[in-house]
């Protein structure tokens, strides 16, 4: 393995923008993920790693894990720790740092749920909605409009590497996408808390697949989505809250399509 | 109204030091709210306003409601909009702090369901547990054990005014708790994602009023609390995910308990 002794070496440098820059990420096509437990997910997944980075406390730690990803890894280095600081951000870093390419992902299993996310701008809560998903089921993914980037530090972290295991599509054309649900069958679900949608538990979702869309945080889907879904759902609520955060909304959701099965 | 101009004002400095300082918020009984939804909520509750400090731009943008909040508090301040970032979390902050008094709340309503918080360390976490609670119609809050700060404004703001809302109390002694609980023949249910937990989905919330006992993000309840619960229940989960976040699987739980009503 070779040694980085430099925080300007050139590779320290690209890993340490990556990661501050998610318009590079999308041109470079790469991410980088840190520590034990999602280094650990990126070996276990289908992921290509182009670069591991590790602190030599980190090897003799982990050394079984560390070869395991030196074998899948086209290049392996070892680093201090304060190089290793650059390229990581956390305050306290593990030891371990990957750049991974961005996943090449199947067209969505039109055959079951669908969760699909536009405009969500927080990376907390769109982590917290992949690990949601897994946790319930739902393995397809579909992001559009303008959200916040699926591969930043914030999201793998917060989704507990379900990133590595879901799977996520990114679909700019809508209109084509209602298309295909139309043609597959699946019915598409708007959640939208407003006085004419169908309250969450009057649906049967064991009787079709069904996609469900969640918007902004803010202001929630486009009139656009809303328009294209063949229904407007909503959880009732009781107290004066005007609204669930968006992570908490999208949990009751997945949670009413999955838990009968 | 009075004028501050220097951030070494005793009063800008007291209120900057409570805004970092849990320990003094508990010593000091009271804490630090600031923004037009917050500060409408503080005006809205029972809450007590010790001071008031405003920007002249917010005070002409509203009129109405500095005038409202400077009738409720003991004393109201103009300050320069350099002044209040001192007293403020905010990196834009919008031209309004208060001081409140922390609630004397009621004990708790045994006909009715109850959260109760063990240990919950991270303070978006307890926010959004609040903000959830109040959407679903759950009043009664009970926090014990080593929890992060209520008063904090990471857990006001992520609360999203709730915590002016609900009934939260602090409770030392669990022991005394659940001896309450079984007088008033209120279930209590530990969640712990354990082979041998109830499924939630099994449980009828109508029958009885129950308590839900939620623990720390990364350990689950205490041992304590899980004995003296009456039941222990979990969420069924499908995929790798080890588990859910705290605040997700609190809303699950609060939806499963009150979604009948």
């Amino acid at each position: 393995m070779k040694t980085i002794i430099s925080k300007d070496n050139p590779k320290i440098k690209y890993v340490s923008k990556l990661l501050l820059s998610s318009s590079m990420r999308k041109s470079e096509n790469c991410f980088v993920v840190e520590g034990l437990r999602l280094c650990n997910d990126a070996l276990l997944s289908d992921a290509k790693i182009i670069y591991a980075f590790f602190t030599a406390d980190f090897i003799s730690k982990y050394e079984n894990l560390c070869s395991k990803i030196q074998q899948k890894a086209l290049e392996s280095f070892e680093t201090s720790y304060d190089v290793l600081k650059k390229i990581s951000s956390t305050k306290t870093p593990q030891g371990v740092v990957l750049l991974c390419e961005c996943f090449q992902n199947l067209p969505p299993d039109f055959k079951n749920h669908i969760l699909m996310l536009e405009n969500i701008q927080n990376p907390l809560n769109m982590g917290t909605i992949f690990r949601t998903a897994e946790a319930f089921g739902i393995n397809d993914i579909i992001i559009t409009g303008d959200c916040c980037d699926a591969y930043s530090p914030k999201v793998t972290r917060g989704s507990m590497g379900a990133i590595f295991r879901l799977n996520i599509n990114f679909e700019n054309d809508v209109n084509a996408l209602f298309d295909e649900c139309k043609t597959n069958g699946i019915i598409t679900c708007a959640s939208s808390p407003n006085e004419n949608s169908e309250n969450i538990l009057n649906i049967d979702f064991s009787s079709s697949p069904y996609l469900m869309a969640i918007g902004n945080e803010a202001n929630g889907l486009t009139q656009n989505v809303i328009n294209l879904c063949d229904k407007t759902v909503t959880i009732p609520m009781k107290g004066n809250a005007e609204s669930l955060n968006a992570a908490t909304s999208a949990a009751v959701l997945m949670w009413e399509m999955t838990k009968s099965f």
